[in-house]
Parts: structure tokens; C-alpha cells; sequence
């Protein structure tokens, strides 16, 4: 157990919630921004939190890895989605599971599922804890007895490394520090970094194909994946460790997004690459957003391949401060441990320069020994890296504050940006008054960007969720409706069932039920989520 | 139906086989490496082969899309795997269809499907007739009533193109020069160049996880598809067309490397390119095949993503012509649609040379509007397309030629190399008498190489295929027991399925079982490729 407490109800560790007087200052704002009066809320204390008395109870074979802790428990009811964070300020952990199970090892899982099969008990793999699409709400299905969540915490060690490959042996359970440290202090790095770093781990990535650093190629935790061993109630499923196979459908592919309702991941061969010397960046201004997105366009054909190539719209670049809010804004960058990049970065310039982007500093070329200074860039970093502190902030100010995301082709690109514009302005306006939304891209591929959403809106107390649901449903049904995706990253879980059951083919369907069953014919594993209970 | 025929038992088109003047030659040849007589067999003609009738007759509603014409019978018996060509070249056709199905569009496919159902006929998804695994032989399982192989060839249009998203849709029928022929009038091209190119179909191609043109990155067909249509005895598997998406497992990767179990792939939008405009391309030369590996490592570690990055070792490349076989030779190639390359492939020599290689010419690069000389790398992909027929060709003078390929980790190369190597000549030399074994690499990633290596040995009549297996088994063990996966772009088929039984993860193929009768309860396509019966 980390000794630095996680919040029991928020984003992340406990001490780095904005600070009273911080959430009055942004009050204050958010208050300027609605024309309204906003008030921090008393944070909830833990100990005013009441749970049902558990269900079940370990047997004595599992006593050393099992706590049926408050605590414990809290922390392990649901994850970090919007709704989520408002049930937990108002200290409803009405789905709190009955136990939590620590296994120290792959029997200890095998066992933690025997219990589940044998007791009618629902397992929820849990890694950070940090779902924001309900992906690990310990819901107890009918006919079953309870509910564990099985947390793969004290699995978090790298077991091996392969300087000639470039590859190391993960387990599921280590964190983004608390792998990158190991694998840094060999000279490697994994180089997968989603908002969530801090507190999500490698299981959790694969199980949710997680979106990482890279804006182009390996933009996905799958692209990273060499081989995996999970643990399933009915054997071991470990694919041979190989830099690329013809023999039958992927199995990593089947278990890369299947959300833990295959088996329980446990360790993975990842591709690792060695900390970049070379750094080329560039911050490029644009009056209209859509010739932004021109410009990345181009960019993700040219085989340029950057690195980052992330498009702020005007009020995201001016959210973050890295632009006032007049032009949108091209982070632009190439890294590489091999060569210098003024080639690449030089004609990613004129690519650039090209759909009307403007480049006030010109590009900034840095060596490994450089000294960093703070430039656009870095102001970015460290605002994404705080958003979720910044959302749970804005819960305690009662503001309905959530993201969302899709991929899309660049043909359907403009026109689903105009419908989930006005559908999300419109059920902001009609759920609360009013609001604001601002849009980047994550992500960009040859055949279409990955746009992010943010939206912001004054809540009413006691209403934000259904006020929420409202926006995300519009969201959700007009990126459906213009043919994006309904995740490119944050997966499916709950929140996201009505519109992934529309988007998968229907015998894909069929087909993921049955290998559900032929792995889980007991169906303890996350029951809900991606199939039915 | 093409007017220019197909050779009924060997490879490609039948003008295409070598002459009887050129096998002569060629006897001689070979009859020096082997030190005995070699002398050309006479070609086996079609109307000496005899066939069972057919086990059953077209429904009337099919009448106009089926055909049992022994021509088509024969040319839908199998693919073109070694034990293929010598059955097909002493005129054995046992497993012949009773029935050729020629879909016209996809609800012609759905009716056949139906047919399949009612009347328990097996249905063999057929593309280009290619498979050199078995994985399109028209074998009739236990309790069906007979075997239909159903050709995709009527449906080979190019349906659509999106110049923005640089994306088109495709009929899972057209071969490679049909559909390249389309996407290049427009400007375009699909750029998967697999060696059965001439003949083999975007269907096939998906559903063996077909290999193409690009050593780095974009190496299989995987990586160009962007969504999906599959007719399904119990419905279409359509996925959504978006650039990436994380929600759930993805459906086109369970599609992909299916081998025809799960359903007929009829269409797909794939991602292409704009022709290449700049290409620059160099041979270097090496002493040692590990010193060239070594180069391969470190390029493809280097994030500079050569197009093309093969390593022949020294017999081969004296085979191709391409040196005097005191060398290994490494083929590397950048081109683009974008920029110069110059440097990229100064970056790339540099990296070449450091490990001991040795360019005399220097790179070469060229603009769209040059003219293209005649260069080792030309005359390297003649012989490439030729290959097959050369393999048809040596069939005809007795003699046991195959070509088997792997993926490895770098690190588990050198012992895999070493093993594979003297089973194989151990192997030879028992059925024998010796042989010839080259190797190459086709395909390179940051995490290790896909060796490629061709097979050579004097037959004795009669018994070539006895000999092919024993050969074919000491190489797929060698691999396995050194860690490689059974293929790295040839597919499973039947021939595989041993070895592919034991490297896929055992739950996994639990799994794939319950898919397949999720979406084929009656189990009539494919039956005994990838999964039992």
C-alpha cells in the first residue's frame, strides 16, 4: 500500500486537491465565467462515509490477501468518472464491494477466481482505479453473492528486460512511475503517457486500450503489446513473445480492450525505447481551427510521423494557457534517440506554414544535455497532467465538468464537429443554462484525427448527474450519429453500452459472448460491462 | 472469368510456366548443385485427369452463380502449397469440390451460405487460390454431404474512394493488379505487394493476414484495413469505418486471420497512399549474415522506417543475382510521396556501415520523372515475382523446393538461425541426400526480424511429398523449439495447424471455437482450418 493516501472520493492523492483557498480562486472564475455566484462545498470526510456490511467474507485460504477494510472498500467501488466523483463528494458508495483481494502472485489470482466460481462471487479486476467510463463499479449482478474487487497493486514489479529487443516483462500491476523509474534507470522507457499516468498501470491499459504519448503510429497501448499472460477461471491464456505473427487472429488483440471480463492480465512483454536525445518542437498558430486540422492532415500523410502533432482549438489553447484565446494552436514535435530532427521538423514546418499557421518562435531544437526551458509546451504538460485535480476541483464548486472523445475519418471530420457542437451547446443550454465546450486532437492517423472534448457547466445541487447524463447523451448519440467512434481511448464500461452496441457488428457481438463463456462460463468476471451479466 | 488461362496444377498463369528449353536448362543447373541427372517430366494435360462426379448438384436458384465444369473442379481442388503442385502435377485432384460457387454480390453470398446450411455443404471461401499452407482444400468433413468452394472473383471493384481520408472500398474479390490498376488511375495505390500479387485477392489477403511491401511498420494488410464486411451464415459482421478506435476488442482483428471460419469477407475500406514521388535505395554489402542482422536491428530500432529493409544471405542473393555469393546483401529503401530522402537514407547508411557494411554505389535516389535504370534491387524483385513459377517449374524436374518464414525476437535470431539451419540440412541430407537452404529477412521490427528461408533438394519419384514433410517438420519444430511463431505471414491453414495448435494460448483457442459456432453453428465454412471440425 502506497503510504501516501489516495483521495477516498477524488482524482488522485489527497493532497494534491486544489487547496481551499485554490477552489475559491477558481470559484471566483468559473463564477465570471457562468455570471453567477459559485461556492466551494465542504469537502466529504471519510469517516462520515457509511457502508452495508459486507456480504461475504474471505475464506480462511485467502485471509492474508483479502481486507474487507472502509477504506479499503471506498476506494474500490467505482472509478473516477464524472458521475463518480459526485457520488463520492456526497459520500454515496451504495456499489461498495464486499471484499478486496490482493494477490501477490498468479496463484494468488487463480485463486481469488476459484473463489469466485465456488462462492457465486463477481471479480472486478481493478488497477488504478482510474476508469472514468465505469468500467469497474462493483455492481453485484442477480444471482450472485456478493461482489470483490481484486486489485493487482502488489504485482507491480518489471521482471525482465531485453536490451536487444527492446522489450521488458511488466506486471499488470505497476504503475506509469512505478515502471518508467525501473526501466529509465536501465537507460529504456515505455514512453506511454495518458493523463492517468500517475495512478493507472499497465494491466489497466490493456484491458482499456489506453491512448498514450505517441500523436501518430503507436497511438494506442496495443501498438506496444509484444505478448500477455492473463489469468482466466479456466487456465492460463499466454501468447508466445514475438515481434509479429501471421498464425490466426491475434489472441493479445482479443484480450487488448476486452475490459476484464476475459480474465485477469498479469504481466506483459512490452516494446521499450530508449530515452530521446533529440527533441524538435513548435507551437503554430492558426485564425481558424479548421485549417488547424488541415494542417494535421497533411501532416499524419506525409510519413513525417511526429511525435506530438496535438491541435488545441482557440478556447482549449486559451484554457491552458498556451495561446489568449484568438487562434487555435499546433503543438508540434519530433523525438529520437538516433538523429537529429531539423529535416523532419523542417519540412513539418512548411507542411505547416502551408494551410495558413503561423510560427512566431520557429521551431526549438533541443540535445539531451540542454537545459529545458518552460515554453508552450511545458505549460501544456503540466496542465494535462493536473486536469483531473482541476475536475474533481470543480465538483466540490458543483460545475458539471467532463470530457469525451471519438476518432472519425477526415471526410466526416467537419461535419461531426458542427453536429456534436450544437448538440452538446444545446443540452448544456436546456440542462443547465448554458455552458462551454473546446475541443483538441489527441491523436492523428492518415484517415482521421481523434477529437477530445471538454465541456463545463453550472450544476444544480442534488441534479448534476442527471444534468450530466443529459450532455453525454447528446454528446454520445451526435458523434454517433456523424459515424465516429465512441471511444478512442477511454474505453467502453458502462457509460458507453447503449452506443458500443450500436457501433460493433452484431455477430462480433455473438462472438465475444460465447469466447466470454468459453473462458468465464461462470460469468464472474466484471459482470456488465462490454456483454450482458 | 479471365480469358488467359490459369496453369490447372502449378503456379499462375499457364503461358507463364517456364519453357521446356528454359527447364532444360534449368535441369542442368540443378542437376550440377545436386551432382546427378535431372530431367524435365512432361507437363500432365487437363484432359487426363480423371474426377469423381460430383456429390451433389446446384440448387436451381443458384444455377446461374454455380458451376461443376472439371476445369473449375480442378482449379478449386486446392491452393499452391509444394504437396499442391506435385498432387496437382501427377494429375491426383481427389479432394476436388463437387461445386464452384461464384457469387455476383452479397446476397448471392448469403444464398450460398444458406445453400451450405440446408444442405450441409461445406463452404471453402475461395480468393486467388493461392494458400501454400492447405488452407482452401476442399476437404469433406465427416457428416457433410459434400464441398462447395465458393470463388470470389465476380466481386473485384473498387466501390468507392475517399481522396480526403485516403481511404477506398474495395470487393474482397479483385486481385492485386485489379484493384492497383483502379486506385492508380486515380492517383492512388494500395501499395501491398505479397509475392502472390498477381493472383491473390484483398480477401485473401485479409483473411491470412497477408504480408506486403513495407519492411517496417505497415508490414501486413492488418495495418491497412479500416473497416470490414463479412457475410456470416448468421448475419453481416460489418465494423463502423473510423481511423482507430479503443472500443472493446476490435472486431477486424478477430476477422483478420480468420482463414474463411467465421465468414466471407466481401469488401473493405483499406488505406492507401499516393504513389511515391522520391525513392532513394542503396545495396549494402557483408562478410557476415550477423553483422547485416545487426545493421537490420539497429534500423529498425532507429525510427527512421525504411520502406524496404531486406537482407539476403549469400546463397540467396547469388540465387537472385543479386551478388556472387561471397556476401549477404542488405536492400534498403526510403520512398515518399512527400519529400526527398536524402536524409533519411544518409542517417540509415551511416547506421549500415557501422556495423561492418560496405556500399560501392553509393545511394541511389530518383524523382518521379527519372528514367528507372536496371539495379540490383530491379532485378531482386523480377526474381521475387518469378519465384513461384521457378518453383513450378522445379516440380516438373522432381525437384523438393519450398519456402517456410518465421518472426523471432533479436534476441532469440543467432540461436533460432543456428537450429533451423541444421535441422534443415539434417533433414535434406536424411530424405535427401542434401540441399540447399538460403535465408532472408522480409520483413524487420524494433523487436526482432522475420526470417525467410527456401528449401532445395533432389526428390525421388513418388515420393517428394513423403520428403517435403519430413523437411517441412524438422523446420516447423526447429522454429518452435527456438521460440518462433509457426508464421509470420503464410497463414495457418492445415499445415500449420500442428505447430499452431501448440503457440496459440489454450484458452484462447477455447475461445475462438465458441466464436466460430456463435457465427457458424453449423460449422460449414472451412471446416478443419484453424479449429477442429
Amino acid at each position: 500500500v502506497s503510504e501516501r493516501p489516495r483521495n477516498f472520493w477524488g482524482w488522485g492523492w489527497e493532497d494534491a486537491l486544489p487547496s481551499e483557498d485554490a477552489r475559491r480562486g477558481l470559484a471566483a472564475q468559473v463564477g465570471a465565467l457562468f455570471g453567477r455566484d459559485v461556492v466551494p462545498r465542504p469537502l466529504p470526510r471519510l469517516e462520515d462515509v457509511t457502508l452495508d456490511a459486507p456480504r461475504l467474507r474471505a475464506p480462511a485460504h485467502l485471509a492474508e490477501i483479502a481486507s474487507d477494510a472502509k477504506r479499503e472498500r471506498v476506494l474500490h467501488t467505482f472509478g473516477r468518472a464524472y458521475p463518480d466523483l459526485v457520488r463520492g463528494f456526497t459520500k454515496d458508495f451504495g456499489p461498495a464491494p464486499d471484499l478486496v483481494l490482493l494477490p501477490r502472485n498468479e496463484a494468488d489470482v487463480a485463486a481469488c477466481l476459484a473463489f469466485g466460481v465456488e462462492q457465486r462471487v463477481a471479480i472486478v479486476p481493478f488497477g488504478g482505479g482510474t476508469s472514468v467510463v465505469g468500467g469497474i463499479e462493483c455492481v453485484c449482478p442477480q444471482g450472485m453473492r456478493g461482489v470483490a474487487s481484486l486489485d493487482m497493486r502488489r504485482m507491480n514489479e518489471v521482471l525482465d528486460l531485453d536490451e536487444t529487443s527492446r522489450a521488458a516483462r511488466i506486471q499488470a500491476g505497476a504503475t506509469g512511475p512505478a515502471l518508467e523509474t525501473k526501466l529509465v534507470a536501465r537507460g529504456f522507457s515505455l514512453r506511454h503517457f495518458p493523463q492517468s499516468f500517475e495512478h493507472s498501470t499497465l494491466g489497466g491499459w490493456i484491458a482499456t486500450r489506453a491512448g498514450g504519448h505517441y500523436a501518430t503510429l503507436m497511438t494506442h497501448i496495443d501498438d506496444l503489446v509484444e505478448s500477455v499472460r492473463v489469468v482466466t477461471p479456466t487456465g492460463v491464456w499466454a501468447s508466445r513473445r514475438v515481434p509479429a505473427s501471421g498464425a490466426g487472429p491475434s489472441p493479445d488483440r482479443l484480450v487488448l480492450g476486452s475490459e476484464g471480463i476475459l480474465g485477469v492480465i498479469t504481466e506483459a512483454w512490452m516494446r521499450i525505447v530508449p530515452r530521446p536525445r533529440w527533441r524538435a518542437s513548435a507551437n503554430v498558430y492558426y485564425a481558424r481551427f479548421a485549417d488547424g486540422a488541415e494542417a494535421c492532415r497533411a501532416l499524419t500523410q506525409s510519413g513525417l510521423h511526429p511525435t506530438n502533432c496535438r491541435l488545441l482549438d482557440a478556447r482549449e489553447a486559451m484554457l491552458h494557457g498556451v495561446a489568449d484565446g484568438s487562434s487555435a494552436v499546433l503543438l508540434l514535435g519530433f523525438e529520437s534517440a538516433d538523429h537529429p530532427l531539423e529535416p523532419w521538423m523542417t519540412r513539418a514546418l512548411e507542411i505547416a506554414h502551408g494551410t495558413g499557421g503561423v510560427c512566431p518562435k520557429g521551431a526549438i531544437y533541443k540535445d539531451a544535455g540542454d537545459k529545458v526551458e518552460a515554453d508552450a509546451g511545458a505549460a501544456w504538460r503540466r496542465a494535462f497532467l493536473d486536469a483531473p485535480y482541476l475536475q474533481s476541483a470543480l465538483v466540490t464548486l458543483g460545475i458539471v465538468v467532463d470530457t469525451f472523445e471519438t476518432a472519425c475519418t477526415w471526410l466526416d471530420f467537419p461535419d461531426l464537429y458542427v453536429k456534436v457542437e450544437r448538440a452538446v451547446n444545446e443540452a448544456m443550454k436546456d440542462a443547465c443554462g448554458g455552458g462551454l465546450l473546446t475541443c483538441r486532437f489527441t491523436h492523428v492517423y492518415p484517415d482521421g484525427p481523434a477529437p477530445y472534448f471538454t465541456f463545463l457547466a453550472p450544476g444544480r445541487e442534488g441534479e448534476e448527474v442527471a444534468q450530466w447524463r443529459a450532455i453525454k447523451r447528446a454528446a454520445s448519440d451526435a458523434i454517433a450519429a456523424a459515424g465516429g467512434t465512441i471511444t478512442h481511448h477511454h474505453a467502453v464500461g458502462r457509460t458507453h453500452r447503449p452506443w458500443y452496441d450500436k457501433e460493433r457488428p452484431e455477430p462480433f457481438a455473438r462472438a465475444l459472448v460465447a469466447a466470454k463463456r468459453a473462458v468465464d462460463p461462470s460469468g464472474i468476471l466484471n459482470p456488465g460491462v462490454l456483454v450482458d451479466p
